[in-house]
């Protein structure tokens, strides 16, 4: 190796064959390519795609201000420390401006002695594609370059966040005491996707009270049958990220419950499931590709411009477009 | 007529021949038909696509408690007293319990002597096909029923209401003082769609701070190039709905911008726009039906199997799955 920083290869392949040798510039460009989605992160997703399928995803999730990013970088210090090289994706709702902090913890992890981790943040804004397939299209890069386990870091709120911590192998619901924020996670759907609670700022009144709320509501929804299939209770763990209070205990957790759906075969199926929502949200975007180019033609303007003045309605424009975009077998689907 | 109330006739058909008369009950009817969705809201909207195209929409839309259902009642008291016959979609995000006040709203609205309206609240959440076809739909009933205007009302915070506070004729966009709602409604993307700013509560402290706000957001849209096409800058009107004050000069407002739309011909483009966005969820929504289908059936099965195994990519299996899909013409279309 020379002094002067190397140019970075221009090729996926050429990118990969130095990121799986610890190469950091090559994995950052890697994540950036299938961040901005479009054809060269087709290329990746193709290359990546046969890696490994064993690395462990954990979601962390939970309002803005919850201590999440600080609990997660405590969980990657420990795990660091114990010879893992972990990765964490932290999915961002707001603009990438003010991604600032998440990148400075970027910094400082990497720079870290002794820690192999990486800290990457991305925006949930101005995909290509979208979310949905530049998150696990991300995992596979660093589980092509040997991260593991990937912890997903994303705010609770708003369905596409939820539905991406849904996907994790084992999903960590974080909540503060003193602001109703169980209550709140319980409305934005969190305690459904809660495989482990962390009451975070433990230190602060109300902890105890916070632990009684959540687990009135496992109680309540126990009883009207909303228990993960294979009967586990999440498990509440108290933690103070700013200390570092708690921490071991979050991951020994979090290790429990991957047992727990090791041994009885949930895991496997949880996986064939990110897998099957992958294909279909790939399927979606190849259709609303297509639709859109049908949309710009001259037959479906003229259906268009029929429905406008009235002579038909919308709804049979968009069935006779329909009907011209598909095969004989799948309109026989749409109208048996 | 006999004393009791007649029983509603079943189909749509019955329906609308009764609606059309001014029976209320067989409005309400058909409108809880288009917000289930399913065939039989298909059949009402095949009825009803055709009656007219003339009926003018207004868009109200603010945070909560901006105060725009009350300035919506008293735009729609001021109607009904000019001989108009206004009706009202609020388009509640909450669930249907906490619809309640609108609910109440309707009955109390619908009592007053000599007012010939109509109220109505849409829940967001449980539709078929969701509130993009659930929305059109209610306003061919309104519209087929000889209502106008129609004034849908909705919160202006998420992506969904936005949209449909932007296929309206003429928006208004609610703000109060004190609140920094102006900016918020700048950051939701509400500035965008204004064609008419309402700034309720103007006799609280920081109304006129507020109104210069707005002055200043529109001197900065209109240098970036993100005016009206047509060249028209939002009117600003202070309104204070609990007094009824301004109400007349809002409606005037809206009457100027539609002589505007008409005079340039943008009204016109902004329906087709409209159509065309109708037509192209409704393709979306069967193309979802379609997929759904496909993928429950041994084929799909295969497919996602390969991908979770990792013998083949989800990007290949999704491929795969939309080429059985399309026509060979489609399939031109994306891989050219």
């Amino acid at each position: 190796m020379t002094g002067a920083p190397d140019a970075l290869p221009d090729s996926p392949e050429g990118l990969l064959g130095r990121a799986v040798t610890g190469d950091r510039r090559s994995v950052g460009r890697l994540l950036t390519i299938v961040e901005r989605g479009g054809e060269l992160a087709d290329e990746v997703t193709e290359l990546t795609h046969d890696r490994s399928n064993d690395v462990y995803v954990v979601g962390m999730t939970g309002a803005p201000g919850s201590g999440k990013s600080t609990l997660t970088a405590r969980l990657v210090s420990l795990l660091a420390g114990d010879g893992h090289r972990p990765a964490v994706l932290a999915v961002d709702p707001s603009s990438p401006l003010t991604g600032g902090a998440i990148l400075g913890d970027r910094i400082r992890m990497s720079d870290g002695a002794g820690h192999d981790a990486f800290i990457r943040s991305m925006a949930t804004r101005g995909h290509q594609g979208g979310l949905a397939l530049a998150v696990p299209a991300a995992i596979r890069v660093f589980d092509a370059c040997g991260f593991d386990p990937i912890i997903v870091e994303t705010v609770g709120v708003g369905q596409v966040e939820v539905d991406i911590a849904a996907t994790a192998d084992t999903t960590v619901v974080v909540v503060t005491p003193g602001t109703g924020d169980a209550v709140q996670a319980n409305k934005a759907g969190l305690l459904e996707v809660a495989d482990v609670f962390a009451v975070n700022k433990a230190d602060r009144p109300g902890a105890q009270d916070t632990r009684r709320d959540i687990e009135l509501m496992l109680d309540l929804s126990h009883i009207s049958g909303s228990e993960d299939v294979a009967g586990h209770r999440p498990a509440i763990v108290m933690t103070t990220a700013t200390e570092g209070t708690g921490a071991p205990e979050l991951w020994a957790e979090i290790v429990s419950h991957r047992v727990h759906l090791e041994a009885c075969g949930e895991l496997a199926r949880r996986r064939a499931g990110r897998v099957r929502q992958e294909v279909r949200d790939r399927v979606d975007q190849l259709l609303a590709t297509t639709v859109d180019r049908m949309l710009a033609e001259p037959p479906a303007e003229e259906e268009i411009a029929a429905a406008t003045s009235g002579g038909i309605s919308p709804a049979a424009a968009a069935a006779r477009l329909v009907s011209q975009l598909l095969d004989l077998d799948a309109r026989r689907r749409i109208s048996p």
